[in-house]
């Protein structure tokens, strides 16, 4: 709908407008309603750029409720092919169910293989997974005069009352959030502050930033300090960074299985003491020789699948792919695998959890919006996000061991 | 369709004989078409869950090729919402023109942030994009009898007629592929084979992997090692590693631009000493002290959301994230910008290239497909993909210098 | 003196008894004074091994002492040679004076290079240094049955009433460490914990591995919990690790100083922009490139000297070489400079510090021995350290600065 | 002996002048001889601060040739003191023999578990070494106009012409030295170029400095590029970095040994099960978990303790810090153990290699000054390095394994 001070124009006269420069792309929406204003931008592009879109003005999500939140600019919808894996048992304490995992991908096979490790994993009576900590950090930056200002700065950050004002700064921007901590880090005349915080169902950045902003006017105004930036890389987010493989960021959670001997060798094809080799050399030896941050086959694949599907940030894929996989032949000659993850940023409630197409997805896994005990429903999925990584490194694994490693030993009769 | 040997059902009998288990998920396709197939599946998937769809089978993908490529046990497709960015002014090598950016994301702002860092870029004179490298690689790993056996194992390889042999090993799987080098690494009786390969215009994984399995068997053959693993982790695939980051995967690309003062001013409503600054103190010093393997404010959001619009592999956007971001105050007071990328690995075929949606994405920037000269398309699109992330970085940094820094300076009186 | 129960031989037959292999090396302190016993077992391995030593026998150090502490198996003693720099002024909360700082070392120039160094400090106004974190860690590792059992062992260690119980068992155990803190960290099965101290004077590594040797017993007792290995490198002692550089380890102490430019020119010949151009580029952007984990130039060298002449633990520079470097002109032109060390490593009492030699290097910095309120005398060495890597630091960027790059001033007439 | 031109002054005037600051400290050798300018500059800083030296003035190595080479203000010499261990069989290609370890140390217990270390190696039939490679790297940084002038600079550089360019003007520098290889990486407009080198028997530090600096000369000649700093840290020399870890620097090297059940149980009072489930969880978990460079259990004790006996650089502690450590219970239920550095730098002429303390160690190993074949001297070095770090860490995982893991197994009846 248009609003009451623009003028009225029709389609073409629009579309010729944005492509002439009068109107700009962005402010289409002044003049009509949403699902038009996308469909003229697009036409707009076309005209603009010389080409033909087929296919992605083919949507059905809400584009009021998209452009509000999600998108701007907006021309129409990319589709990603969803899949499914599963069912996958998962032994939580918060997701304790069997799963079917909503999986959107355009690599193929990728769904077959975790299909295979989630169905290890349940026939070996499930995955069993723990939250170890649940908090999203914000970590503003600081420029002082110099160490000893720095020290000065540091010494009241850590007083206990200047805790407690920074607390309650913080709950007056937010209903569910709750400031946990804060650690300061020093180098030179720059201070980091990391900042922790509960936030319960929702992944949390906007929230923590928005906390954290406040807390920066405190700071001002107590201390005289000002921030060079709201954000100074020791959050970290979206960039592999040591300090939330050590310390953790959103949820810290690690999931295991036992598969019995005859398991691994009906589903997989291969022998526990065979995959455990894979792994020691794999995913520890060469990670350590390649100088990483992550210790897993593909973690990475996994959690941008499942991400994608329940509306999750995409770009959180890179805390995804921090995993460290460990796989045990134990005393029974069966196969232990472990997956831990320093870095699950998922949230039930906010980002992309509302469109439709994730939301059916959130739904699948039963986890759509708030929990009734606040922080449930992101914790269930951050649980299911672990299990269904188990079932991927399991599966990836397991075709390692019986590709080249199992022909080796055919062939050297080992 | 079913295939002849299968008993026909109706639709409501397949569904009863998914959800009892007698018909497995995967296995409806045999009974009928792909479309119906889908269909089947979600429901049978709502009657086991006990769960509604509103939304995910509402896709126009064609189902019979994404089934065969992209995805198993389909049920439908999710839509990401996608908008534009741009134009951006690109002057590279394949890359040389301006650029509508297709941005799918439903992180609110993200477009609107890239636009307004394509703007500053573009009244600029364009970013100035180089590729430095291009190459992709695996890295098998094998277990030797010991050290002595694995400096053996690294002196046949280093002999230019086993390259040559490997070589032409490799060329007999592939019509596009070549093998570049071949670089052993050492862990006293576990050597990595780091294979590098020009893939042309696909990604290249598929392609490395058969063409190194190819090789393998040369290497068994005449040196009568076994891989334990055809990926060793040293390749490295979707795990953030120093190995990527000081060798290189992918295109190896670097974007630059020098943003007049004025201009800092006008679009970023701050300063290049400011956005200095903050650079230095957020992307520099704090990613240091965080210990991170990228130095950037976030790349990964526009990597991921240019990477899901073109139908690249979005766990790929780990290696995105690895980006090094520097801003310079030049002798003119104007700002020099720059992001160094060390892994983009993208293809204009091949993976989820050809589905209807990203193939209007990469139709918009003129890459579908292979090029004329094999290997430009691909090229050109990390071209874009560089000078997109030089964008969002520089609005980040921008609206960082223009919030908290600039109110400091404000108050401060400075 | 030969102990009562051992039969008496000459020296010449001892000697022979100890080539023939009929006594060890090791037990010749059975039957004569320490002294003959280091003079014979070096004219044994001279017959032995078919040499001559020349010099290693000219030592003055206390044999009676340094054989029950430092060494065993002891033949004689390296002269490493020591220069003196400074005087530097620092101004700590500790070090707060002008010191000559002792260097041992065999790399020429280093000492000049450090003298220059110092000069400028001095000339400055002084270094001034702070310590932000004093504690001195071990973790020890421990299997458990599985990711559940982890959790509930991580709820037990995290309860306060264990961290009292764990307090008290380990003040049982040393009569001035005291436990700070302990950190659980879980891999799958696989949990660390890192246990942190005050140690006072001494570096504390014994005294940490005792008190924690304590503990462990205690929670084999209460929680049934048995470890791997009283060490499991997440202490992380010894290897460069990135939980240090974010959590320190010893004492975490910055420098700084702001050097006029005046100073620069006449000390240094060459300009702060130069030398903050240099740190950028190297110390910075350099080591972000080469994944490394410190960011300076050369700390590594002044530790090194530092250690070696004050009976520090010489493989603890490996901490040492983790400094961070910045230097930036400052508003008025001139050059602040700062090292932000997260892991000096230094005690007072203990080790080397009570060789005569080394000792001596202590007398002159006035920290030999605990200090008269405990901690204060390492903590003083620790800023004295600091301010000594900043010398170290400001002379080695002044001088690439006043090199190549002048020179490249000078050719290009800018 | 006074030069010619300075006055005459008896030494009570010239501890009076030094004191009052008219003549430096550095100064007195020009009225004087080294040793008696070293008796007197010591005599002037006891006044100066008021302490009295009791041991440092007792050396006796040649002042006259360590004050030109190795050290400046020299005012003594610290003794450390050196232990024996050993015999250990080396079965390298340059080292083939059984060594007498020398170690120089103050850390209690070092020798003597080093010596177990070596006792169970030889027992074992020795230690297997082999050096993968040998180059010693330089990496001077270049600021470019910007991201195209990078490439152009780039391009220039690998042509195969420049490089013979390069070769023939470092070849007029050093009469042993080598162009072997240089290597360019980019961040936007920064450039560095990794030279490598073979340097023979010198570390090589200063040969590649100087070799460096005449190349820089014809890039500035050639192509126009300046140089920021000879060195841009991605050498890297003595900080902890990936970037050595994965491609060398110095000699890279790696031994092994596999020992006995029966020997382990006897020589270390352990299994070898025990040993690897303590290597995996501590050297390979624990060590990932924490962020690590370095993959071992104390390397750096043994390559601190080799180096300072040896007259090797002491801040090249730091790169054999990075090793990684490896143990594997092979078929038989024998211990599989080795370890793997990857920059060992090391030297027999140059440096503290001359001095006589030092010397003597070099010729007990049989390794002093420069080789028949030059470079096997030091190659044989390096080779006894790995071999005493293998030992050192079989003597401490050993130990740990021994230690709580067994009383946990006793304790539970496993």
């Amino acid at each position: 709908m248009a609003s009451n001070t623009e003028p009225t124009f029709n389609e073409e006269e629009l579309i010729e407008k944005v492509v002439s420069g009068e109107i700009p792309l962005r402010k289409i929406d002044a003049y009509t309603d949403k699902d038009t204003a996308i469909r003229l931008r697009k036409c707009a592009i076309e005209k603009m750029e010389g080409v033909q879109f087929e296919h992605i003005q083919n949507y059905t999500i809400d584009a009021e409720s998209v452009t509000k939140r999600n998108i701007e600019n907006m021309i129409g919808a990319i589709q990603i092919p969803l899949g499914i894996a599963g069912a996958i048992k998962v032994n939580g304490e918060y997701a304790n169910d069997e799963f079917m995992l909503p999986l959107a991908t355009t690599e193929g096979a990728l769904v077959a293989s975790t299909n295979r490790g989630c169905s290890a994993i349940t026939a070996s009576g499930g995955a069993n997974v723990r939250i170890f900590q649940d908090q999203m950090t914000r970590a503003p930056v600081f420029k002082m005069d110099n160490v000893a200002h720095s020290r000065k700065f540091v010494d009241w950050v850590r007083r206990p009352e200047t805790f407690e004002q920074m607390k309650e700064k913080a709950s007056g921007t937010t209903r569910f959030g709750e400031l946990l901590s804060v650690e300061p880090y020093v180098t030179g005349n720059t201070v980091f502050l990391r900042f922790a915080y509960d936030t319960k169902d929702a992944m949390g950045m906007n929230m923590v930033t928005i906390a954290t902003d406040a807390i920066l006017n405190l700071i001002s105004d107590e201390f005289g300090a000002y921030p060079i930036s709201l954000s100074g890389n020791m959050c970290t987010d979206k960039k592999p960074a040591a300090i939330n493989n050590i310390l953790g960021r959103g949820k810290t959670v690690a999931a295991d299985v036992t598969i019995p001997k005859e398991l691994v060798k009906k589903k997989l094809k291969t022998t526990p003491e065979m995959m455990e080799e894979v792994n020691y050399r794999k995913n520890l030896l060469g990670s350590a020789r390649a100088g990483a941050l992550g210790f897993n086959a593909h973690a990475a694949n996994i959690v941008a699948a499942l991400y994608i599907a329940c509306g999750q940030d995409a770009a959180h894929v890179v805390e995804g792919s921090t995993a460290i996989t460990t796989m045990e032949v134990n005393e029974y000659g069966d196969l232990y695998c472990a997956v831990t993850m320093p870095s699950v940023q998922v949230g039930t409630v906010g980002g992309g959890t509302s469109i439709g197409t994730q939301r059916d997805c959130l739904n699948l896994l039963g986890v759509a919006g708030a929990g009734k005990v606040p922080g449930e429903n992101s914790k269930k999925l951050a649980e299911i996000v672990a299990a269904a990584v188990l079932a991927g490194e399991i599966s990836l694994i397991g075709a390692q061991a019986a590709g080249h490693l199992a022909r080796a030993h055919a062939e050297l009769g080992r």
